[in-house]
């Protein structure tokens, strides 16, 4: 059957250090739509491809980082039951009114092992992505910058990663897909988790820094995007991480960059499809490199150490 | 949660009227791997990318066609379960019992109301795709010819149209994607179902010629690919139907052409992920031009009528 | 040595049915800039990425076709010697003065013997592309509508394809890439040139009516950026020919359409680099289908017939 | 008119430590193809797409680097004129008989000022690309490994870098297209000159150590190539310097690597068309990271000191 459960990364709240230079970025070079401002002063942005009103939330503050992650899932049925095996689990859940976050209904909040809070929704209101349901065209015109197609998935940071991802294999439903051992081959260091059948919906990287973002991840359709995104984050003189290249795990083509307040965000392409019936894939301690960036295989220090 | 139930298209029974003819073409030009042929003289293929043990079989028949479709499930468990859900609904089943296709379990089989012969199963001998599931590299070489990633979806022909759209959502968990109506703007002509988070996993067509085969797709990683795909199939002075061109539905690339048995083969790239918030795509029939061929929004004779 | 005499193919004057329409189509569907009017009503357009004041001329007519088709040269020694060349092959040459198109200096015409009215000129004001030539930056951005990079080649025909293919090989410089023979295998029905080291500059095909244009063609830089000009001429319901495909002539990939004035134009990519130590490809009768359409190997109707 | 002159880069003799090493990589990796061996022992290769004998000529040696670089010429009648100018500037020059590369005619060999030493040749035997001049097909299939078009152009080092850049244009032709100038905004740095349309058929860079060679440069069709060419090199662990990124100086796309001996080696795809009436390019030391690593805008110590 298809997806049930979580079905996938549906929004998440990103602190930015100036607004209106945050909202120009993410317009115009990022090349997303903004789509309101609430009454807190917190402006909602979705993908010009996204029918859900909304993907990312901008809120200004003092330090970069990302306040919540948030999944959509099937139904409010679903919200529920996981909510109540979230609680079974021994995990403490709180209720975000609907409307809090504009056109978005109640939302189940709970704070991950890693330290990060985590929400899951059943309902926002679809406000359609222009080409319609009947006789839809294949291609939105007048994009600006990189717009890529959806919010994809986001990697974090925090100590304990077997708790988040047992919380996420056993309570979310969520499936390990590649992981990277420790020294000793047994530990998890990293692991990529899917909800659906993406190579990854979330990743958990072992760090002492908890609650921390490494990226937030957007999609791109084509191999060829992904240098236009370079192109364009070039030509505006962004800072650039590190890319275009390959990834060994999930076998996805990207490029990282910083937004202005210095969270790193990914535009990527590809990976491969993934099915129950496949066996994670590990990769040891010494062909990390290749995992990470699989032409180089070298890692670079700001990649492995600067999240926010 | 992530893929249960039905999973995917599996393997196929496809008629050849020259089976050297036919292995020579399928290695070769369409670029499968033969993996074994068994007693009865079957020959077995499977797509470079696959880590099953074949997904397509030829067997030497005086007309061309498909003998039966075959769908993987989770587990022996759901194998049951929907064996019994059929019954329930009024479907008689068969058990083919483990071994009797290579290396593959057992098959539960019934027979749809547009008169095609489908399979369940749930075991299929994972022989690899020559990566490995530690350390593994991104691409295999030395392929062959067109080379596509996996068998990916069928789109066949029959009268009753409402039972087996019926039979797929209802019974075995399809989500109904995209739908083409009748002119009466009610009556559905054609309908594309997911069982997964692809765009289609199965098409239907309404047409009087009960149990027959309009297309096997495979896929391509790139629309690059598609154009290396009619090259190889132009050069080789293979039957090319139409392509390479854009689909309305799915939004997929494609290109179409015929086997030397005349059996019609779709290696197409992309379509959208499907998420089951969405709604059902809906072409009318004033705008069936668009929707079969995006660009020049013209069918061919050809594809219209010739099925096997 | 690098490019000398005659260098490309630098400007052409197109006759449209309803001014405004074609301003409309050309600026936001075919994606070149308006960069002046003048004071006979003539519009004039570049590529965005063309440095020289204009490549298309539009004027307002009764019927649609091409007025002139435009060469720039080496400079104005060239200009005079090319002259003298045509004068002393028996061509006769008019001089149009310097300003009679917008920023443009002194023209060469001649009638060339299939009909048409050719021009030579040397000089055009360089308005740039934008990007400068210090420290440039690699991307154009804010393009609108397939937005080609270049004016490429014209394929023009008339009845003595013997005639221009000789003045344009012997007195101009032209090479011959390739050629399609008759059914006697000796004659030319259609010829393919270049001045530079693309594949065509120009094509003439043998055809009784005179001064016609069958397309004019512009540079895509990839084949994902053919399958873009194809989504945005079907998005906009533009009457397409044909395509995507790929020629077996120059090997380029393609799609022809018509201007609302049904003046075909072509939006392709490819080709190999030509090199004077090259012999001209020959196609045969029998294999026009492959030269054409390498994909189909079936020629429409529409393509063979319609001109302007 | 289109090219005379000095047509392109035809050949090079590299010298490789372990010859048999060498050949695996190049044919298996690279992708090359061998078409002979000489009474010496030198192995000749040709990329896939090229009809001359030969572009690449591998010698064993106990130091890495190369040993000459040879641009073809229109006729013997250009090598002849050539020849004479180069010794009116002063240049001596020396008759190497025809077969002593084998397949190839008589060359003029002379040394620049920065120490390199220049071939010109009129004739090498075509043994064609495969496809034949009548009713072509347009790809070639059992490529193996990155299976670049062809030779393109060469990356050079030396003391002189005046004298190279007024001699190659001066007497041979060719035209400045780009320059990395120094501090005091003058100077050339670094020079890509051209003697075809392509951005670039070989480039100097101003460095103490002459004689050197940065790299040597092969062409792809594709972004897709270039990604593909990573893919490979990776696979086979390989030692890749940097890449796939963009190039601010000539747009192109590019992956660096290095052969077994060390050589580096480019695959790389793209570079705008040049024309005589461009003005030269110029990067100032401000921009240097964006003129060669246009993405990133930093360069890599090894890419700036290994030469060989």
């Amino acid at each position: 059957m298809a997806l049930t459960g979580v079905l996938r990364p549906g929004h998440c709240q990103l602190r930015v250090l100036d607004l209106e230079e945050s909202v120009d970025y993410y317009t115009n070079i990022f090349g997303l739509v903004e789509v309101a401002r609430d009454e807190s002063g917190r402006v909602y942005f979705k993908c010009h491809d996204e029918r859900d009103h909304h993907s990312l939330v901008l809120r200004e503050a003092d330090r970069s980082g990302m306040d919540f992650y948030g999944f959509k899932v099937l139904d409010k049925a679903t919200l529920d039951k996981l909510e109540s095996d979230l609680n079974a689990y021994g995990v403490a859940t709180e209720r975000i009114p609907a409307g809090e976050l504009l056109e978005t209904g109640e939302r189940v909040r709970f704070r991950a092992p890693t330290g990060h809070v985590f929400e899951l929704y059943a309902e926002k209101t679809e406000i359609g992505d222009g080409l319609g349901y009947v006789n839809p065209d294949v291609i939105i015109e007048d994009r600006k910058g990189i717009s890529p197609i959806r919010l994809d998935h986001w990697q974090i940071h925090g100590a304990d990663l077997d708790g988040s991802r047992d919380l996420f294999i056993k309570v979310l439903g969520f499936s390990l897909v590649e992981r990277i051992l420790g020294e000793d081959g047994k530990t998890d260091m990293a692991v990529w988790l899917t909800c659906s059948a993406k190579a990854h919906d979330i990743a958990f990287v072992r760090d002492e820094r908890n609650d921390t973002l490494h990226h937030a991840s957007f999609l791109l359709p084509t191999w060829e995007r992904v240098l236009n995104a370079a192109d364009i984050l070039a030509k505006h003189r962004c800072s650039i991480d590190i890319g275009p290249l390959r990834h060994g795990i999930t076998r996805g083509t990207t490029i990282y960059s910083f937004d202005p307040s210095g969270n790193r965000l990914e535009t990527f392409c590809g990976g491969y499809d993934f099915y129950p019936d496949m066996k994670p894939y590990s990769w040891t301690q010494d062909e990390i490199g290749s995992a990470i960036f699989y032409h180089t295989r070298a890692l670079n220090e700001r990649f492995l150490t600067v999240v926010t």
